[in-house]
């Protein structure tokens, strides 16, 4: 029996089974020894038709909301929760299946790593889950509005949000990361304001990135719901021939490589 | 009427409303100004129970859909999917209401910023789904396989694994990243080969880098599910003082800042 006849069995059993007609375009891996695999479950998830439902949040609630729930699941996970959670009550599924608190390892730059700052990757999750991804045919609005968070972000004068009753109440000092990335970011805060990673002070900037992040999510989403977004997001590898943020002398001083060009193969 | 009393109110109307009894520990954000959220909807998302069920998956197999995924949705959605499709299929839910492909962001080191490797991020993703987040109580196993996942990443000479039938036939350099990045792995990798970010040698060295991290992840999660596994992770905050990874020099060259003291507040 070869592979097409085995694939066809598979999707009338499956058709049968799920009662419903699968859709076109269903592909299949056959690997030599191994036990064939179809594409049909990975392509057509319930939770997986896209742009998700979304009704206009407060933005100053939200952040709220996300400074709050950084003092239980940290940056990543505060800010999809602050979004998601709201949207939970207004409108239900998918969000009630999304499982949120899973993300609290966004934390820290994942696992404590310093890579991307969480808030950002947060965000990203948030725009990429509403909007959707940039599959075939599909608009990009998704990845470049979390692309555009992420410059936002490295401009940015941070935190930008003052929560209405903060939990550290002295000077909170703000300083421009130039970068997406955790490490950068808190240790250039770390550095202007003379505090450790395990003080109050830090915490509390770090809830406050967290609200800030996810207010200014909720103001892009907002006007994306209301057919006024017009992104000033953009994918950087297109103009830099490789992945990379545009601090290169930061890491790279005065000897900053050029990448193989795009021309050649 | 207090904030105690709103919340038995809000609880009550809940629990008629949903037909369940709320879990203890339902926690409310009242805002000046601003209505009432309560985070119970955020708390017990029917997803949000862990561990998630999990049979043993083949690590080959794995690795060969993740290989073909890339070519479809590039590093991150293919390593979620070699492992949540598979499980679509061999369990079913909560694997079937998670939107895997929106996570065709993580390309590039998310929307080709050059960040988080979205191969080592969808593999964070995978664990910390399955295994759980390091809620209170909880274990931190999920996190910690993520973390020793992106530890082994920066010293493996990669890609490891190599495709039964790949679709690039020539030579295929390999390279040890010394980081979780997109950009530095794959910097390292163009350099190393002289090969521009949009040949068909570097497209390829990614999809088996998709590969070689599907397969890793298996690895460990299967020696998880045989209750075998150990793990080699760490969280670097603790020991560097702030979020980092260990390659400080490649950045900082000779002139590594040390982070106000832990002890210091």
């Amino acid at each position: 029996m070869g592979v097409e006849e085995i694939l066809k069995g598979e999707l009338s059993r499956r058709q049968l089974f799920r009662g419903a007609v699968c859709s076109a375009g269903i592909t299949a891996l056959a690997t030599g020894g191994l036990s064939l695999f179809t594409r049909a479950e990975a392509k057509d998830g319930h939770t997986e038709k896209w742009p998700w439902p979304y009704v206009k949040l407060d933005p100053d609630k939200t952040a709220e909301i996300a400074y709050e729930e950084w003092y239980r699941v940290f940056c990543g996970a505060g800010v999809i929760n602050s979004i998601f959670s709201q949207l939970r009550e207004k409108i239900g599924e998918p969000y009630k299946s999304f499982p949120v608190d899973a993300f609290k390892f966004l934390e820290g730059g994942m696992s404590a790593w310093g890579t991307i700052c969480g808030s950002n990757a947060g965000a990203n999750v948030v725009t990429n889950c509403i909007i959707g991804p940039s599959l075939k045919g599909a608009s990009e609005d998704g990845m470049l509005m979390g692309s555009e968070i992420m410059q936002w972000y490295c401009d940015a004068n941070m935190p930008t949000y003052t929560p209405k009753d903060p939990k550290f109440k002295g000077e909170m000092p703000k300083t421009v990361a130039n970068s997406p990335l955790c490490h950068v970011s808190v240790g250039k805060w770390m550095k202007a304001a003379d505090k450790s990673l395990g003080s109050p002070d830090r915490k509390d900037r770090c809830a406050r990135v967290t609200a800030s992040v996810a207010y200014h999510t909720v103001k892009l989403l907002n006007e994306w719901k209301d057919g006024k977004y017009k992104t000033k997001g953009v994918l950087p590898a297109k103009s830099f021939n490789i992945p990379a943020q545009s601090n290169c002398t930061e890491c790279h001083g005065s000897g900053v490589p050029t990448p193989p060009a795009a021309k050649k193969v």
